[in-house]
């Protein structure tokens, strides 16, 4: 009988925002796959550190960080291929991924590539949307509130059309594009509506109104959050650093 | 010095499902604050069953569970004056909140009342949204799409607008709307692009094709997920009942 192949979010990247069931699932398994870039350390593999038995086999994904392009073909063939090699055999196979794995993750190119031939189960978590609401300190939604999540890679008069509609907008994917998103949401008259946050949840976190934001660029992993309420934004006082 | 209020998430329902740090500061907490309903259980307070010290002072925030409409001020103003005389004597108070605290949830309604005057800290949890995308076994966005949400109270035109624009949807609170919700996603030719999941992670979870589903109405806590791809969706064969 082949293994299970679990997708397992770790949340926003503070090991303790990771579920019970990742906790364990994570702390029993023989086998864990996470991506890895071509150089340095795995983002998925530290939130999980300390937790990866010493007899696990790791199954690293090497995912080159330079290019924005994806889906890498070869890189997921390769590893599915990897992976089907240890279902086959009868083992589980633990599959950590940043987040949640069905929110814009790249699991889905594993997810793709195997659910026709095994059982998946996919354990979801705590996603940085939600972590970098916490973070503003302010409700993402309420009520009856319309949210829109927008890849920052987009072109402008995308973005334009897709802010102007919703109530509330989370822009993911910042990284080199933040420039021309604050020039964008400037020109909207949204910029003291904004707030901006990197790294959600982890000791190098930063919070930001993004009016007061300095920065051209950002790490890929920061987000934008749009509140399109009446009055400006602004951190409340307990928040404020 | 005051207390801290804290909001946090208890993610679907799922026990497991619940964050490592949530289950630490339940766990110790002197006073645990939650919704209940007027008659039967809270739900919040079902999700951390158990790790509530028996020692602990609990503080029901009772919510009439048969209107629609929110927020019941009195209620509110109520609680919040309840919890603020706990966090001026000095003690913490915890709020155990479904889901994640600032996705839809009413503890928006206790935090807009109280964080001008004292410490508050988020701990954001699971949502129901990505839970439901796991248990219908396929990916809630990938690459650059974009995903709107969208509650299903909201009337046709907007929702058709709204769906129209977006390639993910998702469409929460479908509860007592599910037919009309239905039909216009029938007019849209968009029913056998839409999932459909109620109580997610729970045992008494459902999981369908919307064009399947014969029922009428559907409990508060119910989603409709929509992918705009080319082809009908079908559950993956693992998840099929």
């Amino acid at each position: 009988m082949s293994g299970k192949l679990f997708g397992v979010g770790l949340g926003p990247g503070d090991p303790e925002l990771m579920t019970l069931k990742a906790h364990r699932l994570i702390t029993s398994a023989k086998v864990v796959a996470y991506p890895a870039p071509d150089s340095g350390t795995s983002f998925a593999r530290s939130i999980a550190d300390g937790l990866i038995g010493n007899e696990a086999r790791e199954i690293p994904i090497i995912v080159p960080m330079r290019v924005d392009r994806f889906p890498a073909k070869e890189i997921y063939d390769k590893a599915s291929a990897d992976i089907a090699e240890v279902l086959e055999s009868g083992l589980d196979v633990v599959t950590l991924c940043e987040g949640d794995p069905f929110f814009f993750g790249s699991f889905m190119y594993l997810f793709e590539r195997l659910a026709d031939r095994f059982e998946v189960e996919i354990v979801p978590g705590v996603t940085s949307l939600t972590t970098c609401a916490a973070q503003l300190g302010r409700p993402l939604t309420s009520r009856n509130d319309v949210l829109t999540i927008i890849p920052g890679p987009l072109p402008d008069n995308e973005i334009r059309r897709k802010v102007e509609e919703a109530q509330a907008v989370a822009i993911m994917k910042v990284g080199r594009h933040l420039a021309r998103l604050k020039a964008l949401l400037s020109e909207m008259g949204l910029l003291d509506r904004a707030g901006y946050v990197e790294r959600a949840s982890l000791p190098e976190q930063k919070v930001h109104r993004l009016v007061d934001l300095e920065a051209e660029t950002a790490p890929y992993f920061s987000m934008i959050l749009i509140y399109k309420g009446d009055e400006a934004w602004t951190l409340p006082p307990s928040f404020s650093s």
